[in-house]
């Protein structure tokens, strides 16, 4: 058994679902041989890293996220901090030689995702990304199709991820509305994840049109001492303007020949978590919805016409990864699972000492379509993507 | 009672549903004391004519166009003829003051439209346009809720229109694959539906960025003799040039702020006639679809919080022109019954002499925006939509 | 050509119904040479008569449903009256030696089912009754998979109809709920329906147990000259009983082997017009709710595991009767368009001279069942079907 | 922080989830203080204990069941073994005073159950039994509202639980087919969850009638060595009988004057896991499907009657105990989590010292329900539900 020490930083809800995660290696994968030491947590609030250790089992606690990345047992550095540190720590991780997993976007913006890129590259450490609806047993198995040809060759691709949560005008200026700590708004929170879907399905982007609008501009401050991020203002309340982007839309032309659109909305109504994709081949075609992880519409006609219509496939053990959590068919798998797959493949990687997919070359990738996106909304034309790779 | 005399160009299959329609128009509307007397009918295959006649029960056929137009007894000129003869057609019928339906696009291109509705406008006669998919009744309602506000103010917009029509690469290259003759490709055939939707619904767009892309480059040319429409060639069979668009796709800025995206599509597999929407305002959200025309999806939060969803609304006759075609709830309408409340109001509107909509000015708003799309296909950049009315 | 001469008895909405769907067969089959002439109609209320005949374009009106058996041209005696008229009509029709097309369930109880049949059936007359579901293209695609074994041996059956007509305790007590006009109450409204589709796609019932319950014992009166069927009153109202069931349970097992459920309520919420059948063999299922009649979901497992689930097929031209519509795929039919297949087979049974399916015969069929399970209403056992014809 | 000491019996998977749910507790409830210690586990296959002992981290493992119950440290024997087994071990564990975990449905036949129930009730120890469905948020959102009486007072009830484990004739013989391990077949396994569901949501039932049915009488038998429970033979393989039932059906009667059916098989087609209910009320209705457990399909009429359908409700953190898993709205749970929620239920039970439900005492009630249900199968008639309890 190989044993892999972990140091979190951050234990908000994400640090806390990585820790429980890396932990549930062991059960979910037994015969990977994987196992996860808890060995050091941090998070700035003293009272919730305390928490954390205790609830989730670290070894020890600590408000400095120095003392984690310092600390001789850990291997793992997981980043879990608002996106507004993660140079900074990335630098200080990779100078320590430690391998690191990421949330995504990584960069507030392209630029910073490429300047982390590069630090991480130079030190030769290995990284993951947070794109955990990869791991999705039902898109594993999209993905398996498309790789055998089922779809025959790619034409368009559809993304979205609309959700609810700035959709109330009365929602609180919380971080995630200023650009200086979140840096973009729904083009790093949301289109992230739709990007990095698009390009694992469909291939690289070669170019984009674009636009982007916010809404709701301004929105009541948040009271210092109070929660900030589900909570909710009054009418009258001061309020502050929001910095960053509502709505993302873009047009995309991959570089297989793809034509497709994506979307995005966090001030949308009806959505919960509505991330989707609907992908079309010249032999069959795809939809998906994070909303119902555990199924896959399929449609691949048979011929004879008669049959032929999108079958409703439900997730089961002969899916990827299901049958590491339940046997048989429709038991489905919840939200968690996801990052416990996603956890076993960073500690495999690092087990094995090999980089793995999706680290920051392909969060990278991502910021790439990003940065194209972000140019097209002040050129009002098509934007090739192009390398922001530092040499 | 009224009664209007009708002569219908083009017997194929649009032909005959519109003949169909306007006897429906007594049944359906009763009270409104409208009747339509089938005058005469044309087509230039002589046996498709007479058929016709007969079966819809036309008074006189003929395979002359121009017999339809000279009859004195003929007030309402129905024009379901290939797009090319649109505009000798429209010509004519104006000229000799009869009122005018037309099939969408009109034109086959842009300016063609808008050669058109000035022809029908300087000759002052009423003109409609086979906008059929207003007319659904949960269609009908939904732009009711918008009126009312219950959706607040308009905030975003998707649409798209998938079929299968062209999906077979061994399709036959059909007059619809031929620009002489259709103009443009899914342009003028289904994103037409498209963006009357989202004018009728959302109002006016200001600009639009687009592309648009050929698939299937070339395909078996017909045997003369043989149908075309849905039949199949064979992979050596000589092939010639498809001439215009399988896929259209759009960023869309309305002038009241609302966002979104428009996407059409002949070569896709699955949907079978899958013209949809999802509109978004700041106080709700609903989502239609043509393949379950018979359902509105509704989201209205509460307030509560615990009871909010989309609300599956299924038709019945407390809504518009349900309770014409069917009694009580949950037995829903076809295809051709928004045929039947299409006719009936062409019949009012020349029963009462009022212009009303859509009408040609209707259909140029639609190609007004394709030719901002069209420009923007060239310019790779936002276009905005301008008139191109003729003066 | 053959031209069949029609005669209407009872033209409220059913009647009217029919007589339009003998109109539109020689549109909708037009290569049957099948021709209805809408000869007389007859309705107790003058104006009724009078209104449909005009509406309908019949020759003559009347209110005597007697001159429209006696005359000369009707051939075909169609019968949409409350059912406590039915005896006297068939019983005058047969004997005239018309052709008799009767709503079911024909009696209002079993015994009164079979005493009509026995006096058609002496008579040597043609018959024919409206249980239209069987005409949607889906049911009847359902029917041809169930006879070329596609599902194996039949297995299981589920089947229901949910209706909210009678969800209102303040709905009047119209003469739906009253076993002197009507008859029993779902029993014979919806069970009817839900017995002749299970007939048709399992073949015959062994035996039955069953149980039925009034939900809403007594309503309000309707006031005379006043509206009733879906009329509303208030809690102050003078209320009579309810004489007739709101719901009906059964366990059935076919003489196949097949086991299953059937269930039926007029009191229930959120169910609009729910019929609906679940049907499993050895090799596959299927499932059909008329709220998306255009739809049917069917399970054929492939035998690889990976891409099995239930297929929604969308009704096309490729279905029966479907092309007779709309041509290609995905342009729904509407509810009257199975009555117009309905009123095909009765014209195409009366040209032939040859009875079809479903006659008399088969409303007996269905009669003999729900005369089983009535006797389990009283028996509280499993109650065998049996003959209920007379000799 | 209260810690309670654990011991299971049988390390197949069930045995597995019930130590991992167990060990969740801390994490997913931490205001509620509880912690779980896995003391011991034991299976008879040594190197199964083992392998469970390490991959979850108990103390120590044993090859004998009596051992776990005889540890001091053990305050619950939780029991996960076949259920021929259940007598003795919970005779044992109550003997001792230990607080029971059992799964449904306890005894192989009713009079077993009974025959426990009386065991644990006289040694006075709290028991709990995995009837896992109830605690899926939605059902217990679901519950909530009838308690509330949104629904007004209850007036139909279906059940349903159609699994295909038994679809395939060559699915070998394994321990669930004979009637000396299990006991009954699906009244046992899934019927006992339907009935929980029905007991749970709507009351107690008054009488029932019911049949049930083998349709694959014979399965090949399994070899021994190889794995039987998924395994599939050949055709020429020898078969043994298949000893008790794939089908059950009743009509039941509850006390508060509610009507329905429930289903139940193990031979079907289409649905993988699809354990759902249908109840309906005076006031609206409510639908649930294992399915989409992260759903709830809620009709609840406004009294406009425009705005009246089922509404989706998506799992979110504002219905219960989904906040303790996931934040926000629309990231799901998976069927793990609900026997997490299990898992806290009966540590706080046993830290409080309080009985809770559910259960002896209320998988007693299913039993009672299942014997009537079983006297039904040779009475042919309807069977009053009666207390099997011993005295």
């Amino acid at each position: 058994m190989t044993t892999i020490g972990i140091g979190v930083i951050g234990m908000g809800w994400m640090g806390q679902v990585h820790s429980r995660s890396y932990s549930m290696v062991s059960q979910r994968f037994p015969d990977s041989d994987l196992n996860a030491r808890l060995v050091i947590c941090s998070d700035n609030v003293e009272e919730r890293a305390q928490k954390a250790q205790k609830m989730l089992g670290f070894e020890q606690s600590t408000t400095r996220w120095q003392d984690v990345i310092e600390h001789p047992d850990v291997q793992i550095v997981n980043i879990a901090t608002p996106n507004s540190l993660h140079v900074e720590i990335v630098k200080a991780a990779a100078e320590a030689g430690k391998h690191i997993f990421c949330e995504k976007p990584v960069g507030r913006i392209p630029k910073e995702t490429s300047q982390i890129e590069a630090i991480a590259r130079e030190a030769g450490v290995l990284t993951f990304v947070g794109f955990n609806y990869r791991w999705s047993p039902m898109v594993m198995h999209a993905k398996k199709l498309i790789a055998e040809g089922k779809l025959g060759d790619l034409t368009q691709f559809r993304g979205r991820f609309f959700s609810m949560y700035g959709s109330d005008p009365m929602g609180l200026l919380s971080w995630r509305f200023d650009k200086n700590i979140s840096g973009y708004g729904v083009l790093g929170d949301i289109m992230a994840h739709v990007m990095d879907m698009a390009l694992f399905l469909t291939g690289p982007v070669k170019r984009v049109v674009s636009n982007s609008h916010t809404f709701i501009p301004e929105r009541p401050k948040p009271i210092p001492g109070k929660g900030t991020h589900y909570s909710v203002g009054q009418p009258d309340d001061p309020k502050g303007p929001v910095t960053n982007e509502d709505y993302v839309g873009a047009l995309v032309e991959f570089e297989n020949g793809v034509r497709g659109s994506v979307e995005v909305s966090r001030t949308i109504f009806g959505p919960k978590n509505q991330f989707g994709f609907e992908i079309n081949g010249t032999k069959g075609a795809m939809n998906w919805d994070f909303e119902r992880m555990n199924e896959l519409q399929l449609y691949l006609p048979t011929g004879d016409g008669y049959h032929d219509g999108f079958i409703r496939l439900v997730s089961g053990d002969q899916y990827p990864y299901h049958g590491n959590f339940n046997p048989g068919e429709g038991s489905g798998l919840g939200y968690e699972d996801m990052k416990v797959i996603e956890a076993y493949h960073f500690l495999k990687s690092v087990a094995e000492g090999e980089q793995t997919q999706p680290g920051f070359r392909e969060v990278l990738d991502v910021a790439e379509v990003h940065d194209a996106m972000v140019r097209s909304w002040d050129s009002g034309t098509w934007e090739d993507v192009t390398s922001i790779a530092i040499d």
